[in-house]
């Protein structure tokens, strides 16, 4: 059941055979190409036609006034919104005297390819003008890993049967015309014309370096571009420019079988604070360095970078090609996201899209981060580094609030809160928890002071005092944290969430570790013993709610008692809820939009028995519609662990397929990276039961029916582990590194130089009956050969 | 300690002595003349300056797009706004050849009389232009009673020690600047140039009308004026007009002691129907009906329509005479707000300002209709009548939210939602059970089965529908009612709010009752006998949460284990909270906006002990902040009920000063209807004790030190009631109508002819403790000479 209808199933690519136009947007946002720094959508050469023509630089964008109907302190009063900056992907074509447009004439074939080892997006079309005149065109578009700054396209023009005229018309333009259908609170607010020229300079050898800059955010950006052209003799190549298009054509006659060829660099920068004239010569430098290396030293380059990685991460899943073929999707994707970052944030949608107004939310620090931190953790360090940078705004926002410490916006591109509805997202306080848990895993994980001491250290603090000032101890003495919302969604402004308490205990005791382990930066950062001492007694106090007459855990105080979710009358169309339903109702009714207390069961797993994480699931997977992107993988790790392996692998196709089918229909607006990293979770938190902590990296591998083999590679503490898992038995193997602590299925074991295998213990059934509200179950899907087509 | 620096004590007026500037737009809610239909802000004849020009008509409204920074379902998207009207209002005048604008020349003499007996606002001026030629000028202004569409002025000019050459000029004025200082969210929102001229036709005569219609809510509006002028030999008349402006002017030369007389009379009409050339004539028509009266004739309408009022309405209070002026003052505005209602709802402010951008809310119900109720009934058909008439916009209203029967708006003007933040709106669904409240107060005491069978079931069942959809029976077979907001605005989505529970108890009570005393109504309504019995049902089990160890009920569950508003750390400056601190802050915490469970001890007092409402009001009180004008009248009744009269005397005080006295410093967007109300009851239900239901009026009196005696007339089921209070005895006498059962301190007494005399027994001093939140002590007043003016 491949939804898509033109993509194969292949290891190490994603490849459309042919070319649909009503999933353009679709495939803009899957092809999507981008360090980190750079984002360029999937956008056909040409620029038309588009579903949204996307261009994003990581940090740039532009503010907005958040409108309230009824004003309230404290609300946020402007917003940040990603721009889609200068677009320099475009080069058009005119063949002959007609343009060259998938609207018109004909095309014979058109195919193209995400290389997830190569880095590069590959185009063949072969098409016939309107008059008949056919023309073979070949581009390949990478966008540098190993030049922040750039990226290059190298675009080839056959003649085929006939002599042809063409001419090439390299661009960059800027204020782009958005298409915005609206009504869906998800998508981003598009902005019309946010740029304002402050010059554009064209020159004739085919160069043009534009100066830009926002209205209301004050951000400046430069965008240039040149050019290596290759044709017959007599090429003619000019160039011209106005405020917002600069345009270098190369006009030429080809015989058949003859090819134009032209290689463009392109090239970003963009500053709150640098000038005109530093950006214009940041930009012409960074082309400049990139002509160096030439086309085949960033393409070589760009594969040598990606080799490592995957020597690194690589998942292999044997059994399930389609799964084998998105959790490697998934993998480049993150790697896309975070490789350049540099103290940026990592966007819900990469720079892929859109989407929710490109900020970032928790989604990186619970869902990205933790991936990253075992493949490549150096982006681990720069994203929270650039959390390190917003403690000020943080800061001045938890004073605003009333609060002490940092309050870390729940969504946000710069830093500042941006969230327009506060019960849901003022109120989401666990992102704060959810950083403090990146930072604990990424330290743990990687083992580096420096790191713990500069950037940690003060994030783990001022989290801390953050649920000193949210809390407070009852007359029973326990400590509640009250009017918070946790991760689900459908349920807001509640007391005592289990998930944010947990994750607050576990962020108060870490920042009292941490500061005894750096006492001097602790002592600059005002850290008292008497300090650390009511940090530590609220985590001791923390209250977590439970049920004792069902037997469960609340995920809020009262939870369980109130109505039930009419499933029965909730047609298949009313999903997602929030489109549908008031929050009123969702709110005061049992129904879960996302994992919340199975989430909690998964990050805090320390904090329930076995016989409670199985009670537990069977109770929320009854109401969880699963109406977020950030559930199934979750719900997949603890079906896993509580032994219901089938119903964990439906969860895994479903958070790895998110993006590859389209299963929420949204991926027009950017891929959704947390459920991309959701399959890197399902697959070894869930299947290979990973669990670290304290030095120590714990495997408990059970493999569903359809997966025969699972490996995986992971860094910890300096060392690099592969683990490969069959029905019957797990390697573990130490590739390099320093010896490992692990354990097996609870099984300690020292890993050194020998690989150790051991067999997986046979599990009983599960007790518990396990149903989802009905239409909710995840989908059961069917196996394709591996490269079919499907219908 | 009078605030206002010019209005003087006296029993039946309100006068103003001497003009400041910088309190007009105070004064001129305070002097808003109204019949219910037409309201005129007490702005000065001369148009400038004001504080807010205001010409209100009662549900004439434009809409305007209510926006959201992130939009949800179910939001409401067009708001409704009272429109400030064409002003009939304006008379300028021009001496010599100088505006008489009080903001230049020498003022000698201002003064302003609202007087509560005649209906009318008088204005005397003695004036000299900057060039030094004195002139004395008295104005009369009455919004008719009895003609409801018509409104008239009597002007008059006198020369005083020299020849003068005067015009007057009398226009109506559409579209009038509006000015607006924003910010404060309780404020409206202005409209600029609501008005499309569709008409403007002045005569040579003095007369002239003139019609317009709203843009988007297409109401078409018509007014007109005509005049009787009196004025020496050669007065001079002429009439001029464009779109906006209707002028006819009036020039004249006086002698010494000479005077010109000017009679306006204007009307207005307006319909969302009717036709230009209708709306036309229906204006002319009035104007012509006023002048067959006359000046003279509306006049002594006026005061015979007052005398009636007052004769079955009247409070006095003997020993307070600023509160006796009050309650009086607060009487007059009500019975303005309400007496030609016909069909229409009475807003938070009356017809008196753009408050609340002229909404009604639950005041009405809850605090304006139960004094109507006994003093002026008719009004109350008048008003829930309105409410029938929005039955088929509240069903789909509650359709849309997913429930059953009526969600009726939390604000509005026409009927339709237009509040823009659910959790202190939409979330508010008491509102219906106050509706019902209404309903049965009112059925009880007149009897009027008339009005039950067709507009009091048909309320009731749709409010008992949906207290049947919002609720649902819990494991224990409690009934609860989740996720919904009380009257206190610092506690918002909560499950068991008290006051909703126990109000919609009765509602469901009430409406299995009146199904069953109008069976044939019911079945048309598809009332069931299974339905009656799960309202029943529903009533039967109703939550009412109360914490054990503190021996204290719940304003809602859980309310008591919220950490404790931290009162000591908040400055007098940070009141009202919340502009001050986030909802996020205010929900999560021990603190109230407004009375709430107090509330309900006294609507719903049946429903608590006498130990338990000391212990209770002891226990909110020391949490209440009375950061809304609708609670001071409350607490003073709790207070007088458990026997804190010296404190309950300070929240009568609270309540009936609240405008006179400009307390919460918004008078500015006029007056607290609900309030004003509020001196009735504070003084009637609290040191009157005065209870009914069943049949019965119940009374309890006990004075406080301050009141040496205490009279008021009540109407209650076609009797006139007069009880007459001493801090030693109260006699009890029928003024005309059948026998009344009463009690006395519970002791039952028939009352026939004869005035009956009972000592008021000696009440133990309290035992609870009584404190309010640092700084939010109800002020204790210092008693003024009866006819001074403050310093």
């Amino acid at each position: 059941m491949i939804r898509h209808p033109a993509f194969t199933v292949e290891p190490w690519a994603v490849r459309e055979r042919h070319l649909d136009l009503r999933v353009l947007a679709q495939t803009e946002s899957v092809f999507t190409l981008s360090n980190g720094h750079i984002g360029l959508r999937g956008n056909l050469d040409e620029g038309e036609p588009n579903g949204e023509p996307g261009t994003y630089l990581n940090g740039f964008y532009e503010g907005r006034p958040l409108p309230y109907a009824e004003a309230g302190y404290g609300y946020p009063e402007s917003g940040q919104t990603v721009v889609n900056v200068t677009n320099g992907k475009v080069i058009r074509l005119l063949v002959g005297d007609e343009p060259f447009d998938l609207r018109y004439g004909t095309l014979h074939r058109h195919e193209r390819v995400l290389d997830l080892r190569a880095g590069t997006l590959t185009r063949t079309a072969h098409w016939s003008s309107p008059t008949g005149a056919p023309v073979r065109i070949r581009s390949t578009r990478l966008v540098s890993f190993t030049h922040r700054a750039v990226a290059a396209i190298l675009y080839e023009v056959e003649a085929v049967d006939r002599p042809l005229r063409v001419a090439v018309q390299s661009e960059l333009i800027a204020n782009e015309t958005q298409t915005y259908a609206g009504g869906d609170p998800r998508a981003g607010a598009p902005l019309q014309a946010p740029l304002v020229a402050e010059e554009n300079v064209p020159s004739s050898e085919g160069t043009a370096i534009m100066v830009h800059r926002t209205r209301t955010s004050g951000l400046r950006v430069a965008a240039g571009m040149c050019h290596e052209i290759d044709g017959p003799d007599g090429t003619l190549v000019e160039a011209q420019g106005t405020d917002d298009v600069s345009r270098v054509t190369v006009a030429t006659r080809l015989t058949p079988g003859q090819t134009l060829r032209l290689v463009k660099f392109f090239s970003y920068g963009w500053s709150a604070q640098r000038s005109r004239a530093a950006l214009h010569d940041q930009v012409a430098g960074a082309l400049a360095s990139a002509r160096l290396d030439g086309w085949d030293g960033l393409y070589a380059d760009q594969r040598r970078f990606l080799d490592d990685f995957w020597q690194g991460a690589d998942v292999e899943v044997e059994g399930d090609p389609e799964v084998q073929q998105a959790v490697r999707f998934g993998l480049f994707h993150l790697l896309q996201s975070a490789a350049r970052l540099e103290e940026r944030a990592i966007p819900a949608k990469g720079l892929t899209g859109s989407g929710y107004d490109g900020h970032a939310f928790w989604d990186t620090e619970i869902f990205v981060l933790p991936v990253l931190t075992y493949t490549h953790p150096t982006a681990v360090a720069d994203a929270l580094s650039w959390r390190r940078t917003t403690i000020p705004l943080a800061r001045a926002r938890a004073r605003q609030l009333g609060l002490h410490g940092a309050a870390f916006p729940w969504r946000t591109i710069h830093g500042e809160e941006c969230s327009g509805y506060w019960p849901a997202g003022a109120a989401a306080f666990h992102i704060n928890a959810d950083i403090a848990h990146a930072v604990i895993q990424y330290v743990d994980a990687s083992q580096d002071m420096s790191f713990e001491r500069q950037t940690g250290l003060p994030l783990l603090v001022e989290t801390a005092r953050l649920w000193c000032a949210l809390g407070h101890h009852d007359a029973a003495g326990r400590y509640r944290i009250d009017g918070v919302t946790g991760p689900d969604e459908y349920t807001a402004v509640v007391d005592d969430n289990a998930y944010t308490n947990l994750m607050a205990q576990r962020n108060l005791r870490a920042a009292a570790e941490a500061a005894a382990r750096h006492p001097e930066q602790a002592k600059r950062l005002q850290v008292t013993a008497e300090e650390t001492r009511r940090w530590c007694d609220a985590a001791e106090a923390m209250s977590v709610p439970y049920d004792e007459r069902l037997g469960v855990h609340q995920q809020c105080e009262g939870f369980t008692e109130h109505a039930l979710w009419d499933f029965a009358a909730t047609g298949a169309g009313q999903y997602p809820l929030l489109l549908h339903f008031p929050y009123f109702d969702l709110y005061r009714k049992q129904v879960v939009k996302q994992a919340d207390l199975v989430l909690a069961m998964h990050l805090r797993g320390d904090a329930f028995t076995a016989d409670q994480k199985s009670r537990n699931f069977a109770y929320y997977e009854a109401l969880t519609v699963r109406d977020s992107s950030l559930s199934a993988c979750t719900q997949a790790v603890i079906a896993a662990e509580v032994g219901h392996l089938e119903l964990a692998y439906r969860y895994l196709g479903e958070a790895a397929l998110m993006d590859l089918e389209d299963l929420e229909k949204n991926t027009v607006d950017g891929v959704h990276m947390a459920s991309l990293a959701g399959a890197w979770i399902a697959l070894v938190a869930g299947f290979g039961g990973m669990r670290a902590g304290h030095g120590r990296l714990c495997f408990a591998p059970s493999l569903p029916a359809d997966i025969t083999r699972l490996a995986f590679r992971l860094r910890y503490r300096g060392s690099l582990l592969s683990v490969v898992a069959t029905r019957e038995a797990t390697s573990y193997r130490l590739l390099h590194g320093p010896p490992l602590a692990l354990t097996h299925h609870g099984e300690q074991i020292h890993l050194d130089r020998t690989e150790i295998t051991r067999l997986n213990p046979q599990r009983p059934a599960p007790e518990q009956e396990i149903h989802q509200p009905p239409g909710r179950e995840p989908a059961r899907r069917h196996q394709p050969p591996a490269t079919a087509a499907a219908e």
